[in-house]
């Protein structure tokens, strides 16, 4: 049973969660795959009457922001420069564990409420289409009074949709602060969840297909893929439901009670998430006994083959065999034994033993 | 091990919950199948003394009913169009997230107080005798003071009981508010679950049959479709429970107590059905052991018959090979040897076989 | 696999909980079999000094008891006259979801309380001995301050041994009210559970024996039914556990304090029921496995058999197929070469077969 | 498959839980095994400055104590005579329930608080040796004041150590009252428990051993009866968490403060005792796997076998039969045909099928 | 199936937790290996502004560190010294069974408030590289208001980087109390669990390499192995998220305010481990399946080797043997008979098995 394996890249078991053994507790170092692009810092301010937009390169232009009575959007693309990271910590007075949880990729989806502000951490999944594979990619989210920070592994994003809301005040999202921004960005990395379960839907049906027309080796190392692929896809999105359960919860007035049922309506969408996981594992691992059954079957079907020729012709063979004795035997002279009588013994045995096999339904 | 999956039609694992991504929440978008019939709105308005029923058609008409005390039971069959959503939304003054919701087919079963009034959604099943298939509509329901207004995605419905007890005035329901009509939609559709659940039995039952006497490739597919299918069952009814259990807990004034008896009956049935399926999916994952075994017991007999013959004939094809050799054989010139002797050793030799394989009982 | 579906009957999955599907709630209809036999209500009234039993055939007499201080325990046989449960409930003032409840068998066990009486529904389990299956009947009870009222489909139960107890004084019946009562006759059938329990270990021993010793297919079918009626009994056992918790935590004063240990040493008989329906159903699910390695080892002897056979001959074959070619061999000439040398080489490959196998232990 | 029954002795699955179905609730009736054992009565009277020990034959002796401040350890071996359980009953004033708890072996282990005294139940296992088995007592504890009483089904205990303790006055166990007597007697009882579960984790390790060497058809029923007992054991260990959870959480002054946090340690070590059982579950669970996965692979070898036979020497016997046709073939004229040529054909049949099946690491 | 048993160490299923049995509780007999090493007691005293080191050797000297105010680790190096671990107790008055907890290896991790101290033990894991094996050692930890004494079975740990960060001074750690030492203790303990994850995630990941190439028998033994190490893992993780929850949880002054957001980031690590841990055990639980499908592979690669030449050569020796009979048969002399006619059908049959094998996807 070999099984190409440049075909087959099972998705990686474990994601080291930090390098940072031997460090004091919020030290900060970046944990991530080694980068060279250029950090980019963007801003949108905006309230209901206008919308402003710029790159930022200097951290010096952080602390205004946090007086100013506008909603302010700081994205910040790349968290491998970890001195800029602990700027934003100076200027906006960040516990230093919230830095470190920040730039170590590897964190589980998780809220914490420091009072001042709340930090919120989770992942972004995303489909890429060339590799075939799902691609995560840790979103921490600063949210305060008026202002919200995002720091994401690298550019590309599934924010573009909730920017063109801003931009066009498309829907309520200029009339609200930032705690509704906050909610619309989540909800627009869980909506994305949505379209990797349909790719998940899709292959297990094609794998189904397969494995109920003409099961191969591939399979079973394809169905072993995709176990493990949603024992991973829920280790990421199950804390998520705790996560908004938990922003539904907070008593803090960070999040003001209009956006709280726009939260109740994000749960939902997450305990659906879940639901088809649940789902999906289960069919999954039902197409494993499929499998094993299908081999069974399969190794069933030689054994018939084997068994009739055996079958038919081994009394057919030891019928020659007595004929070709050397005994005086009184049937070798007998006129049309040959040419006649041996042959409808055999065809007479060979008859038989078909009738038999179609009774059994082998045939 | 080839399936005709002409008869086997597995359901869709993954059902889309929405197109919207990309649109703000709130937005109003149809997402399930393309229509093409006509949107109709019907008014059944009754208290304990008079009925009145009339089809609607402008939404102006709607916002006269919030006035009455009388119960108005405001049914529209077709999600599709938004824009009459959207003008339900106005005259009743609904969140917008509920009427996303109302226009996504695809939401969990779930409840949800908006103090004014209570949205309720949830799913009616029916099967289809033709297509020998579950199917699935989505009913949302809007239960204010004095209306109801039920919203599904098509016509045809297992509400014609409820209407009938209305005109008659058979039972208690024309001397009960609107949140006993709830009531009696809701039950009408749970005491519905309980025909898919007899026919899920009957299949069942029957494919047991075929398992214990003939088990057959097929039955390996059906049983692989029985187990998802109950999956996809459970996945709609679990949440019910919850459904059914907040209405009771509710302390809102739309439920009147006299209601709560009712609604705990109606939840003594849902945790009924769930125990149903719940025994049902233990019984389906037995008959793929089941069938396993089968398996395995049909590779048996096969390599018994191999074996029969093979023990049988191996020995006699070499007695038979004995005396076709070229030496100078005494045996061969004995008197009798070949029409006696012979024939006599080798029917021995039949016969020590055939009582071996008695005592091994294999025959 | 031919199972022989006469001595094996599974035991029916579904239990229609209702045919009342169309008809208002609380409207009487009852669901089991078809009967003929006649209703039959009896009462024993009872209190310290004295015990009056009778025949009751009129309605109007129930009124007179609610008034009373004596226990009054009505036995009704034959839920099927649905007119009578109509006139209890109007003497008693029953709420109709309770008479509905009364004649729908296909309940799940459990509790409810109605300020002026509780009303408890629960299975009572019969071992049939000539039809070899458990055999189910729902048994209803209204308990009231003064009175206690049971509803039986058919007549023949367990509670005897309690009328026995109140004819003779003997225990503290007599002392005691009417929910004492109650707890004796829930206790009485629980009871009889324990003897259920009894058949079940015997006949799992009893499989056991046949599993381990000699398995043939039957014994996979009759894994397969025990564990579906161990699913089954386990449905109607679970919610018995509620169902008694409830009757302990309960404030009403219809379950008076002196009772209430009792009911509590009642929870424990169900735990331990739970209990032990639980450790039935784990070794019956081993047994499946027990099951499928004896079929796989009995294979592996069928398979050894064959390959014994096979390896002792074919070289046998072999080696009388070389000197029955038609060559100008030299050893056909040799003296001795048959009657000696031909069987000496023979003789040595068996031997060396027949040690290869006993090395392997295959012999 | 035969397993020498005489060596696998399966623990019986099911306890009779009490014969005495058909008698009033707190009926006194014995239901362990028929003994004539005469019962033993022994008292430990002891304070801080001195230790009594006498046998006590009549219960008229026992009254006295309950008035004494010393703490009283009545132990009774010996529950078959209910009559002087009843006379304990009437001296201590316990309820009736308890009274019949006491003679009922096959209680599920449990403690009750009446007030005045606490009731306590569980199961001492010894390792017999000599059976090779776990054997069960149960152990009932009566805690009042200033005395305790214990029931024993029948003579030997695991106590003498407490009994030493309290003679020589090691430890604090004189100083304190008769809660920490209670206590130490359960600890002892605890202690014992681990001894169990390292002939558990003897025996599994040797199966294991077995397993991975010359796994035969034994270690299967070994198996299988390990489950089972682990199953069992389970049900024993599991209640007995609940049970010294409800002393900690005791209101009652009956347990002493200072005895707590003795209680607590207690705790701990009954969630080890569940962790382990759980560990062993799992691992012998795998073991199951692991034989399955032996006797398929112990197929396959034998398989290997028969297929190298048969490929070897079909071709070989088609060769000798080719040459044993009556043809006038001209082969079997060349010169050397025989002695070299045919020969030379053998041999290169014979190595190529080697070679082939040395690359298949068949061989 | 042999497995080489000297590559194959399975880790210990049981380790004694106490040979205590017969003594009273509190007592101290150290559990553990025997060991002749020395103990070895070291204190590392610091505050803000100055840092001083030196090994104690007599246990008077530790009571005036009970006066100081500046932070106070003592660190002892082996547990078997009991006699050392009383005159512990004695200075810092610790409860008899905390000393008996930290003599016997063993312990489940737990924390207890003793009021005065904490009192908390753990699990130093840690990966030797030299015998492949994850080795356990106990550490216990009593926390006072200004001393941290820290309990370890023998020299080696895990702090020195939280030895050299107190030399240093880098980071918070010289500025805050004890509280925070012991955080950073478990800190560097738990950070040293992600190793182990790591060590156990590359060998599932190379024995899954293994098993979807060629999975040999020594594949089996391995899952085994891991499947058993990991339910050991498992054991000694679980209790630690109730440790550090119970930490976070605690009212006690002697865990500060700021040294408990901290606490709250160890418990996100411990669930990370745990939900890793479980994504291994069901990662390696499919590996179980993926073994027993590729053996299945396996046995239908070698069956249909032998169905083919038996298909093939059973024909073929017919066809000779036919031509072998003694009869007067016409074909013997026809011309061409021998070297052309016979060996056309001969090929024939080939071919066209050939050709039926291609067909079915056997070659």
């Amino acid at each position: 049973m070999k099984i190409d394996l440049n075909k087959l890249k099972l998705p990686s078991l474990y994601k080291k969660p930090s390098h940072k053994t031997g460090l004091p507790p919020g030290t900060l170092v970046y944990t991530g795959d080694e980068k060279a692009e250029p950090v980019q810092i963007y801003l949108i301010d905006y309230d209901e009457t206008k919308v402003e937009e710029k790159p930022l390169d200097s951290p010096q232009q952080f602390s205004v922001l946090r007086q100013t009575t506008s909603n302010s959007w700081i994205n910040l693309d790349g968290i491998h420069n970890v001195e800029l990271i602990e700027q934003f910590g100076q200027h906006f007075e960040l516990h230093p564990l919230v830095l470190e949880d920040i730039a170590h990729t590897g964190q589980r989806p998780k809220m914490e409420d420091y009072d001042a502000c709340l930090y919120i951490v989770l992942k972004m999944l995303q489909y890429n289409e060339q590799k075939q594979a799902v691609e995560s990619e840790q979103v921490s989210m600063i949210l305060g009074p008026h202002y919200l920070i995002t720091f994401q592994e690298r550019q590309g994003d599934v924010f573009e949709i909730v920017r063109q809301r801003i931009r066009t005040g498309k829907g309520r999202i200029r009339k609200m602060g930032c705690d509704y921004l906050a909610y619309s960005l989540i909800d627009a990395i869980v909506d994305n969840y949505f379209h990797i379960l349909e790719t998940f839907s899709e292959r297990i049906e094609r794998l189904e297909d397969v494995l109920l027309n003409e099961p191969t080796d591939v399979v079973l190392g394809q169905i072993h893929s995709l176990k493990r692929e949603l024992t991973l896809l829920r280790k990421s999105v199950w804390p998520l439901r705790e996560l908004v359960a938990g922003l539904d919860r907070l008593e803090s007035g960070l999040i003001k009670k209009g956006t709280k049922v726009f939260i109740r309506d994000l749960y939902d969408h997450t305990i659906q998430i879940i639901d088809t996981i649940e789902s999906f594992r289960e069919v999954v691992s039902g197409m494993m006994d499929l499998y094993m059954s299908a081999v069974s079957n399969r190794m069933n079907a030689v054994m018939k083959v084997l068994t009739i020729i055996a079958t038919v012709f081994m009394p057919l063979g030891f019928v020659a065999g007595v004929f070709g004795m050397n005994f005086d035997m009184p049937e070798l002279k007998w006129q049309w034994a040959y040419p006649v009588g041996f042959w409808v013994v055999i065809v007479a045995i060979m008859v038989t033993m078909i009738i038999y096999f179609k009774r059994k339904k082998w045939l």
